[in-house]
């Protein structure tokens, strides 16, 4: 007989209300991403970092059991979203921190952050204003019979006229079209030029003026996060920016997991869908926001590390994880945005910043661009604190570069009250004069969560008090805030109130984030020290990275992130990959000055550098093995050394 | 019931003895040209030429009738190809001289030819041999971890440690298959690089060593004949050659009136695919008899009249014909062959030569590279006489052009007995003490018909002997050899024989061959006048057209067509716009000089000029009204003058 369609079921994810359906059998994390809930996972679905929980308030599921969930969860009806699967219609609660944040916060804090940057001034500064796509308005006179030169050609000498360009190219489809266009449009019409090289290319012609409408969208394509900036190239200023999680997360934390899984489940599409789909709704979002139609986007310029930008154009990133550890192009031709599926103007450019290699991609170069490190006299040194923790040393002399995986800690992931910097984020803590700890929350709100400042600023704050000692360890087992959690060991921050769950720090997030910490400072003490330069030499410090609006860098030196030099030296730069990409969308000789950049560049493997595993376990302490390395950090810990120090003998 | 499938027909042809098989129902001519015979067809398998007459010795046919076939052809079962279908195996003769010479006869007389052109020495002339399309065999270490270079740079790398080339471009194609194409060839491949104005393009990797099959054809896109050769370039060296008529003729003789045809019935579109299914004929022909693949024909350029470049690309070529007289492109990016349909590597080129503008194309610049017209000290004179006749006058200092619209007689065209120059061909015309007349074929064959040359010979020779007077017409009422044919008076040359027509000339065909060598004549005496230029200033005159082997410029001069000064200053250097296409094809800086020469030309719109009717007027004689301007020719013509002036007066 017939086999009976089995009715979907109805979904509804409340507080929110977004409804979907899908068919019995899913799982409940499926039906999250049809109906637009982005829920935490860092396993992509794989059930064991317990991150999806969500409360199932009506209707029948199933799930095997799991030993991530208390038995009190269980009896609240609480499952993981990616182990239960839908049996009928159901009603669904996602408790408030699981879900996923999208946030205005970034363009406020870029807008502060990018104040520090040294020459973020396109037009006055060093490069001229001469953006990647031009939109040239261009008015001819007909031809005559006194006046004979071609469609093609009179388009040339308008443009020439209009613009110093190098060498011109047109489409076929271009010519096809250009006598009607010109004739209809009575030889009034723009021209997008697109530059590529040392060529040009008319990759449209539209009728009339629409020289006013020429946007551009530059991308930081994040292992964790991606940001979006929408920027007026007739105006050339900001004018709107938005970020979301990458939904690649779900296929795990870092590049390294995500190529294995693509490689195990033949997914690298799979991959490209999700980050190009990442991209298209940041896109949307802004375009929508702000008015704009999608066809006034001629140019995107994306920065990101080296597996991201493959992953986004489906260029072939097994190597990267493999030996002999290569890209298949650090530096990646411009090419059609269509052509990746990234939905903009049809015949608009994709950009893509210029890579080092394997492990220092174009978000590093596009930061050296940034804070113009490359043409310093004297030494700088540039740290990129992202899943990956990549530095930079050098000035307009060299320039030498590592990359440590340092692992998301700082952006809020493996750490079980981790997010990123939104509203209600913890982004600044205290120490009171009474020995506790007052917190600073992003918009003022209700704490839900540590972004990175305040996560590095909690590691310091508990070694101060010596609620942890310098390995890490909870050092006052009897104090009160700690109790022995479902992960373990944990201290109270924020105390659990009506209806919302405490803020609490493991030890195991302690001890993620002490190795984020020690891979960053590893990498820059192999490089100080393979270059025979001393810490006192560095004229600036510059510290990029989605950490939030605000870092305390006296904070990062006393827990052993950053070398001990006068503050004043170091700036906070935020997100640089896209300042530097927006320089580059900007002028064209500003993307010039970046491959120069990438050229110049000497990776440093630490892999396989005979000094970085020791240089790591002396940084696995806060601040150091060595305290003769910080001696502003060991002056302050003084008083408070004396107990650390009995805890280790 | 089923419905019995109808076995396949083997036809075999003799003499050649090739075979093919089609499905009962085809014509003989289809088979023809599957079994890779091919056959004289004007009139493109309309069956109204009569030209593709072959025998059936065996077998089963069907035809319409035809006035086509005398009544003693049809009992000999001759039958015109095109018209009859097959009905059961076959065994056809092809009378010899209906075969389309597959032209050796073009290789051996093009090389006779351009021995005349003063420096076709590519590489050891003016220009160094750098190819269009250049194949690269890039031996590249693989990557190890001591060198991490990237794939895509990698290649970079090898292709400018192989050749000298300026900006490099790839496409996102060939980024997404470069890893598993270097890894599985170990390295080992061969870079297909095409030069697009000052930027190459990696337009394909090949596995191995590739680098010795690369070719390219060169095409002559006549408006009556279309000639492509194949060059090898590996070797630098013509490899073959082969010339077929332009299938738009079935539209309309000259391009004015394909263009008006085709706006008339929206045919712009069967123009294109007519045009480029010649042209993928000849190199289908062509690579077939050389035994190669396409896919190692890498590269085609083309020359031509504007109109036809238009055509072969579909460009709207609309305001040629019309107000402001512009075409839409004068010069004509490189495009990828197969966008405009033509068959060869699928990423392989389609480069244009650049045109003056809508009358002066492409074939007449690649006539003045060819010649060295535009580099030489003293003046020169460049007439290119196919369907209209051009004419360049210059030197290094400057050059003017013009064009008229001589028509297609010298082509054969428009006239009873025209041919082109193939085996049978009527080259040559000798006039004998006794006043007969004695005739050369091309091949020593017995006469099939006039080429070029032919028709210009005859037409002094019958000056000579009185024949016709300086008005065109037949003088000598009495003549046997004059009769009253089926398109008028007709002058037999060569009677008729068992099984062979006679060959005539009409009164109608000298009439119209006067007319184009009138147009040419008053072209250049517009130019001549126009810039205050004497004949004896003439350092060269160069004559290029599709002619055949040799050109008695004496007759030229006798009847008009070129102006009467030394004759061992004038050269015939046949197909120029092959010649220019195959040096620009082979030397990148020879096609960046045909664009600046291109740019230097100042046009004549003859149309317009107040002295050319005129002179068109006085040219309508032969040589001309005012014979001042012939002395040798009046010197000659003295004794035989009487009886003609007395004809006119």
């Amino acid at each position: 007989m017939a086999q009976r369609k089995r009715r979907n079921c109805r979904i509804v994810f409340e507080p929110s209300g977004l409804k979907t359906e899908v068919p019995p059998g899913a799982t409940i994390l499926e039906a999250a991403r049809l109906a637009g809930v982005y829920l935490t996972s860092i396993c992509g679905g794989d059930g064991y970092c317990g991150k999806c929980k969500v409360v199932v308030n009506s209707g029948e599921t199933e799930s095997p059991p799991t030993t991530l969930l208390a038995p009190q969860e269980v009896r609240e009806s609480i499952v993981l979203a990616c182990q239960t699967r839908v049996l009928s219609d159901l009603t669904i609660t996602v408790p408030r921190s699981h879900v996923l944040d999208t946030g205005r916060i970034v363009v406020d804090s870029d807008a502060h952050r990018f104040s520090e940057l040294p020459g973020e001034d396109i037009g006055e500064g060093a490069f001229p204003y001469e953006p990647l796509v031009q939109k040239l308005s261009l008015r001819m006179s007909p031809p005559t019979e006194q006046d004979q030169v071609a469609d093609h050609e009179r388009l040339y000498m308008a443009i020439r006229e209009a613009s110093h360009v190098p060498l011109l190219q047109t489409g076929y489809r271009i010519l096809l079209q250009l006598p009607a266009l010109l004739h209809e449009a009575q030889y009034q019409v723009t021209a997008i030029v697109a530059h590529r090289g040392g060529v040009a290319e008319v990759v449209d012609i539209e009728p009339g003026d629409t020289s006013r409408c020429n946007y551009a969208v530059v991308v930081d394509v994040g292992t964790t996060t991606v940001v979006a900036h929408l920027v007026d190239l007739a105006t050339a200023t900001t004018v709107d920016a938005e970020a979301t999680y990458n939904s690649q997360m779900h296929f795990g934390d870092d590049y390294i997991r995500r190529i294995i899984y693509a490689e195990q489940h033949d997914a690298f599409g799979e991959m490209q869908r999700r980050i190009v789909h990442d991209v298209n709704d940041l896109i949307q979002t802004l375009a929508v926001r702000q008015g704009i139609e999608l066809s006034c986007i001629a140019s995107v310029a994306c920065a990101g590390n080296t597996a991201m930008t493959h992953f986004l154009l489906n260029l072939d990133p097994r190597r990267i994880r493999r030996t002999p550890y290569i890209p298949t192009a650090a530096w990646i031709p411009p090419i059609r945005a269509a052509e990746a599926g990234i939905r903009i103007n049809k015949r608009g450019l994709l950009y893509v910043l210029p890579a080092v290699g394997a492990y220092v991609g174009s978000d590093i170069v596009a930061g050296v661009l940034a804070t113009r490190l490359y043409e310093a006299p004297g030494l700088s040194l540039f740290i990129d604190i992202g899943t990956n923790g990549e530095v930079v040393l050098g000035s307009k002399e060299w320039m030498v570069c590592a990359s440590s995986s340092a692992g998301p800690a700082f952006e809020g992931s493996g750490v079980k009250h981790g997010m990123r910097a939104a509203p209600g984020a913890i982004e600044r803590v205290t120490v009171t004069a009474e020995g506790g700890m007052t917190f600073h929350t992003i918009g003022g709100e209700r704490p839900r969560g540590l972004c990175g400042t305040g996560l590095l600023d909690v590691l310091a704050a508990l070694l101060e008090l010596g609620v942890i000692d310098r390995t890490g360890r909870f050092a006052l087992p009897d104090d009160p805030r700690l109790a022995d959690g479902s992960d373990g060991l944990e201290f109270t921050l924020v105390p659990a109130e009506a209806g919302h769950n405490p803020i609490v720090i493991t030890q195991a997030d302690i001890a993620n984030l002490i190795r984020s910490k020690a891979g960053v400072y590893a990498a820059i003490q192999v490089l100080l020290e393979s270059t025979g330069t001393r810490p006192e030499q560095l004229q600036s410090i510059f510290v990029a990275g989605g950490f939030g609006n605000y870092l305390d860098v006296r904070k990062a030196i006393a827990i052993g992130m950053l070398p001990d030099i006068p503050t004043d030296r170091i700036h906070f730069v935020g997100n640089t990959s896209i300042a530097g990409a927006k320089m580059a969308v900007m002028s064209r000789d500003a993307l010039a000055k970046a491959e120069q950049i990438a050229d110049r560049m000497t990776y440093f493997d630490l892999m396989n550098h005979p000094n970085y595993m020791d240089a790591f376990m002396q940084a696995n302490f806060l601040p150091h093995t060595d305290l003769a390395r910080f001696p502003s950090v060991r002056q302050r810990l003084a008083p408070a050394d004396g107990p650390t120090e009995r805890t280790n003998e």
